[in-house]
């Protein structure tokens, strides 16, 4: 039997204790937002660490930083010359409250019908935990790998990843590698499993709009002087042609165009739209014209408004004209836009378009850039046949609307391709209520993930 | 020498007491909104009526509601059929913080240059003390008045007069009069009085924008489902026409064209533009083409925005396509245009703007109909004789941009003409930061007040 045969039979037959473990993990409230639950991120971190021991990984460590963790461990006892493969996860979680929607409690695991509810069980937890029981399912049989492996878990991605990056780049050599795999990513139908190859990059900024110096009675005030809340509404309705392409001059000049090719590809992952209305609730989708639903979300670049602030918004009336007005927006962008330049681009027609009633300024938050990877690389076409293997079923690459900037990063400072091989669903519900994941991906996961070791080794 | 005459020589020469004592009543943070001053406030009510008792006023009560107290006096022995008097004003004040752009403490009563620094200086103690002030002038030297007297004062003018009308309503006996003078307005500057005989109505809505059923993450979502945030902002750039008229269909039907003649009298109050501008800080004025600065603010309606909210509001970048968004918006009413109407206008046309991809909602607050008085009006006139007499100076009459619900409200309860005799300045800062009021003309307002007592009489 082969190395990858036995610890395939291995995680097989211990299904039953895999789910229980990872119960155990995400039962931890590891929020990496909120202060009060900082010794709670150690606690997740600690667990993992003895996961990692258990399994038989080596040199482990938990790395203290400014502000969570970050672990690392490694196997690199793998024969001639093989391959050594970096992976990366994490598993601090987004916040979440019961009184937000939750059908469970957030952080009480609860199976029903073979799927886990509970904060981060898709998002990262669970899809991190496939590569951890992959490790053990060999070293457990056969006491061996067909490659080298590193660990690179944090607990910070869902607050900008704060210190990861310094981390990478102080710790070249100890994350040297020849790939590196990301499982944070979901495809649309647990038949149908996805390498995402296009993740969509992204400028997040503030638009201020500024009128009198102090709040005015709107009694007093109201029809001389220009409200910044209307101007910045004013303003905002000028981002989007009637087509619902974006009229910011310049946005999309740096876009490659999509092939025939491309278009075929995109089509053959194409986001249901009856789907996605049940999904989210909506009546009517809605977007760039001309283009498909997988090309507006994947392929094609957006400006958002994440959120506004301005005047009185608490209960019941009042008579202000507000001295300013705020918006968070955000621009998701596709290959070769660049980030800096988009910002400088939204700066400048804003400048343009605000009247000589108003003042406005535009603030970069930040920023991170779109990637595409090419699907005929020897590391992609090492991961599809994982699948084919593991998951029973040969992937579709896709084109993410998200923004990964990591995968942007780790290619950048290590070199090596970054290969997304989600586990979970669109759907599971990461930052939202009720995200759940499948125990049946779980396990199609750990399958795919003991092949994916296989397959680069050749 | 008249009653009159004796009661402006009494003014004249307490001057200094009765600054003190409206410094006395400008310290007590009598904060209607704010319910750890619930105590303050009746402490400012008892204090009224302390003064009133020492003025020589009769039956004063002051009458608890569910919230602040509402306090009655009157002086009712005048000869001969003479005319009643009910005089309104409030003793409850605007929030202030030092901290909101405050140079002193706002309860904290500073003079610099002959001007009181203080929260409620000016909206409305000073302004209703002047009445006050003018009762004792007359009862502490002829122990008489040309005419009865009235007072109704209360302490919720800054939380919509929540009981102020229940109790009018069921007292019309004891509040019966031939008028009722209020004092909450502004002139332009000291030297040129103004009697307002003309208010605009208001009609306060909140719009809501719906799109998906729950916060969606922007990079999975963006740019195939709309966002209710992008969609409110759209929905208000639709409401003003580039002359920056109201596009709403039929909202300027009901309006009571302007003369003429009734240009030229708004004319001569005009706001000065260069005032504004150092008032406000603002760098250019803004309104409807075709009408002067007065015009805009007295006699056109207005529809403004007073508080925008959706997504994310806190600090940093969070990438959310919200599920809702919500702004609070008011319009500006003149005569004859009716509130019920105006939001069924607002909510019919916001339906109508609404694109497919999302749902609307427009929810009424609260409503308060326009007003204009006419000039020739013979109480109107002898107001005007007063501020020729006492202040020194014949008044205009001016349209002011605020409302005042309670002067319909009294008209039509308590069926008398209700006349605005203002003793502030428009750029006295009320609701903001650096309330003040003039002591000159605190002064002059009580010999105007003395004065009016007498007119009215004739």
């Amino acid at each position: 039997m082969s190395l990858a045969d036995a610890a395939r039979e291995y995680a097989a037959t211990h299904k039953q204790l895999f789910n229980e473990q990872l119960i155990e993990l995400v039962r931890i409230p590891s929020v990496s937002a909120e202060s009060q639950h900082k010794n709670d991120v150690k606690r997740a971190a600690e667990w993992i660490a003895r996961d990692l021991q258990n399994a038989g990984a080596e040199n482990i460590q938990v790395i203290p930083t400014e502000g969570h963790p970050i672990i690392y461990a490694d196997w690199l006892h793998a024969e001639n010359n093989a391959k050594t493969v970096l992976i990366y996860g994490h598993y601090d979680v987004q916040p979440a409250a019961k009184e937000d929607n939750w059908n469970t409690e957030p952080f009480e695991p609860t199976v029903i019908e073979g799927v886990l509810y509970a904060r981060g069980s898709s998002d990262d937890k669970g899809q991190m935990f496939v590569h951890l029981k992959a490790l053990e399912s060999y070293l457990k049989t056969s006491g061996s790998l067909p490659v080298n492996v590193k660990f690179v878990l944090e607990g910070e991605e869902e607050i900008s990843s704060k210190h990861l990056m310094g981390f990478v780049s102080e710790n070249k050599d100890l994350l040297k590698a020849d790939v590196c795999i990301i499982s944070d990513t979901g495809s649309q139908e647990i038949e149908q499993p996805a390498i995402v190859t296009g993740i969509r990059g992204l400028t997040y900024m503030e638009i201020w709009v500024y009128g009198p110096k102090d709040d005015l009675h709107s009694g007093g005030f109201g029809g001389i002087v220009h409200n910044p809340a209307l101007g910045l509404a004013q303003i905002l309705s000028k981002m989007h042609n009637p087509d619902n392409s974006i009229s910011i001059p310049g946005f999309y000049d740096d876009i490659v165009n999509l092939s025939e090719e491309d278009r075929a590809n995109l089509a053959r992952t194409d986001v249901d739209e009856q789907d996605l209305k049940e999904l989210t609730g909506i009546a009517a989708t809605w977007g760039e014209a001309g283009f498909s639903l997988r090309e507006r979300l994947g392929a094609r670049p957006t400006f958002e408004v994440n959120g506004i602030l301005s005047g009185w918004t608490g209960e019941g009336s009042k008579t202000v004209l507000p001295a300013k007005a705020m918006a968070k927006v955000s621009c998701r962008l596709v290959v070769n836009q660049n980030p800096q330049k988009i910002y400088e681009l939204v700066r400048d027609y804003v400048a343009q378009i605000t009247p000589p009633t108003l003042r406005s300024d535009v603030k970069l938050l930040s920023t991170g850039s779109p990637a595409l990877m090419e699907s005929d690389l020897p590391e992609v076409q090492a991961a599809a046949r994982a699948y084919t293997r593991g998951w029973g079923k040969e992937p579709v690459f896709m084109r993410e609307g998200g923004s990964i900037p990591i995968v942007v990063d780790f290619q950048r400072e290590l070199q090596l391709p970054v290969i997304m091989m989600g586990y979970g669903l669109n759907s599971d519900g990461a930052h939202g209520p009720n995200e759940h994941f499948s125990l049946e991906m779980f396990h199609r996961g750990i399958q795919t993930a003991i092949c994916f070791l296989d397959e680069i080794s050749r």
